[in-house]
């Protein structure tokens, strides 16, 4: 049928800019690893400073970090050395059974590996509580590795068993736990739908019963709307106070905050985002192709990546006109090393003189925000010519005035 | 003697600090993990922020980031499920053989986990290529986790195998490589000192002969003198062109770079940085315990974590003086609020109250920059008591001005 076509060909497309276009590296495709190229990278970055800004913003969030090592033993995933093996079974004498036990053995003292980042803000949640003054509500923010084993579960958008998530763990008064959900839930997908090209393609569902984690009492998913279907980039849960009492098992007292004159033990919401799939979200949430018939009613078809300003990885692309001389080629690095300097991520573009005829079609693909061409006229009269990717609108602007421009452009862009 | 029990006392002085000033988890010391509290995960966080911006003012700094997945199967690391090796030792039948077989290749199979930056790095260097159109030189920055298996050479101050990386692979011409590892090597000291308190105490050291690692004609250490001794921070390899022509042996003639008219290999220079380390560094470098006697003779001691101000993660404190109440409370949360959304970190002092006493000595020792006092005052003039946390200084300040001054300092002190 022809949707299904048509998602397939969206995939293709979007599969072959990531990897001609340094998103995702291409043999990252065939090997299922999250491997990205500079404006991946860039890309990822940019996510995950969005999400905790977002999320720090409120008062009383507190970023903390975890080793990836669990001090959970029932988790699955646990890194080995290899000789440890190899010694163990080169040995000749010892029977199966010995050469079992010891590998046994040597299982239970390697090092596990999280599978998320919840259990590593539980167990600091007690020396949170001093710099709160055991007041309600607070949270504990992070953002790390973690490892999926759940074989039968993975999604064919994961790219491996590795995985970048960000975490919020917010405690409050069981009074008002069932609000802060609603708060945090709208909080979400706002967030979400407000850097989307299609904010339609986010959306909630409801977790239902027999799909809730150990001491959850409601679920609530971010979904998006993949070409092949639905898949989860958030998940909030509601998880009371069962797993808090249960890592601080033999303290329970120090568990108590304050809820008004009343001691209460805090519930506990987590927020979770896989941060890789989120960014293939708004990769296919941004891709965009536009049809055109030109003067001559010949049809031309433009593809543009139109990722938010605030999560574009380039935002600007220096480049030069016809006629490359090592004179325009300074002007440019005087450009690059000022943009570079206020943090304007920047594309330097004038290394690649030969594809000039492409130049637009190349850029739409990567997203560049704003094209700045440097030419001989710019050595007499300070102009540059500066391409806008959204209204594909070419304006003369002076040297002196582009830096201003761009950071103004920007700071309002995220603001909005 | 005298001068081992100084430098056993700076160790107590500053982990008692480092944990009850939220910088690293008590529990972290212990277990050997490295679990960072609020302030150590902002430090932390300000160190890769500032290596990178520094690494990457470079012109042709692409930021890359691949799986913690290795593709050099040499490496010992291996990330396994645990419930297949339950299987394989369940099974009753097979011989000793037969298990040892199966786990043998059970192992094969499994995820080998990255002990350097370095193999993402030079992986990536074919479609690097492209971007840069083949000119030199050009580098490649990531920052991740990476596992080092070496007991043998574990050092004291490692918290545990596990290490955060910030590493630049370096292309240029064969010709200028010995230039550019020079550039590098000063880069990096100078870096280093730029935030230190006391700056000798980073000092670079060539690599012996018999320390090279495979195929490096050349390397330098950035050292850190802590209490126990030298340690490495970070280190500079001249690796010529031997790795990167093994990584990509099927496709020599794609490996070529220009320079001038020529066609070349390029060498290559590793820089690379253990973070966690580096952190450390910079806590023992910033300590600082100051005496003085009051008017009637007495002794008294300061203890100040003097971190630059760039690194200190956080820059402001907000209290109420005596005779809290909700108004001032209100006042408080309203500069907070300000200050968040402007990126500058600050501290919510206000929430603990009890503690007023002692307040200049908990926030010297927790490095905090300035600490902003609201008080009855405040409510009919507008005006602030500002505290500087090294000249000890107090100023009053009015509330309008206070976000202006506090973004002047962070940034002035952040540029030179």
């Amino acid at each position: 049928c022809s949707a299904h076509d048509d998602s397939l060909d969206q995939t293709r497309l979007l599969m072959r800019l990531c990897s001609e276009r340094y998103y995702i590296s291409s043999e990252a495709f065939n090997t299922r690893t999250c491997t990205y190229g500079p404006l991946g990278t860039e890309l990822k970055k940019n996510i995950i400073d969005l999400w905790t800004s977002a999320i720090r913003s409120r008062a009383y969030v507190f970023g903390i970090s975890n080793s990836m090592q669990s001090r959970i033993p029932e988790e699955p995933g646990r890194i080995v050395n290899l000789k440890s093996f190899q010694e163990i079974l080169s040995k000749d004498n010892p029977s199966k059974e010995e050469t079992s036990q010891n590998i046994q053995k040597h299982l239970k003292d390697s090092l596990s590996v999280r599978t998320s980042l919840l259990q590593g803000a539980l167990q600091q949640y007690i020396q949170a509580l001093e710099l709160v003054n055991r007041t309600l509500p607070f949270g504990l923010a992070e953002t790390g590795l973690c490892y999926n084993f759940d074989n039968q579960l993975r999604h064919s958008s994961d790219c491996s068993s590795e995985v970048t998530e960000s975490s919020l763990v917010w405690f409050c008064s069981p009074r008002t736990s069932s609000q802060w959900m609603d708060y945090w839930v709208h909080h979400r997908l706002k967030w979400w739908r407000k850097f989307a090209l299609g904010p339609s393609d986010f959306n909630l569902c409801n977790v239902g019963d027999e799909s809730l984690k150990e001491g959850a009492s409601h679920g609530v998913k971010v979904l998006y709307n993949f070409p092949w279907g639905s898949e989860t980039l958030e998940t909030l849960w509601t998880l009371g106070d069962t797993q808090l009492l249960k890592t601080h098992q033999e303290t329970s007292v120090k568990v108590q905050c304050r809820d008004g004159r009343k001691s209460v033990v805090p519930h506990v919401i987590s927020v979770s985002v896989n941060v890789d799939r989120g960014m293939l979200a708004y990769l296919f949430n941004s891709l965009q192709r536009l049809k055109k018939t030109d003067s001559k009613q010949k049809l031309h078809q433009r593809t543009v990546l139109k990722l938010h300003p605030a999560l574009t990885p380039v935002k600007v692309a220096l480049d030069i006109g016809r006629g490359s001389n090592s004179e325009l080629r300074q002007v440019c690095e005087g450009l690059l090393q000022e943009f570079l300097e206020v943090g304007i991520s920047t594309w330097p573009g004038y290394l690649d003189t030969k594809s000039l005829e492409n130049l637009n079609t190349k850029y739409d693909e990567m997203g560049v925000l704003f094209t700045v061409m440097v030419s001989e006229s710019t050595l007499k009269s300070g102009l540059l010519l500066v391409r806008n990717r959204d209204t594909t609108i070419r304006e003369t602007m002076h040297i002196s005035e582009i830096k201003c421009f761009l950071l103004k452009y920007i700071s309002a862009s995220e603001n909005h």
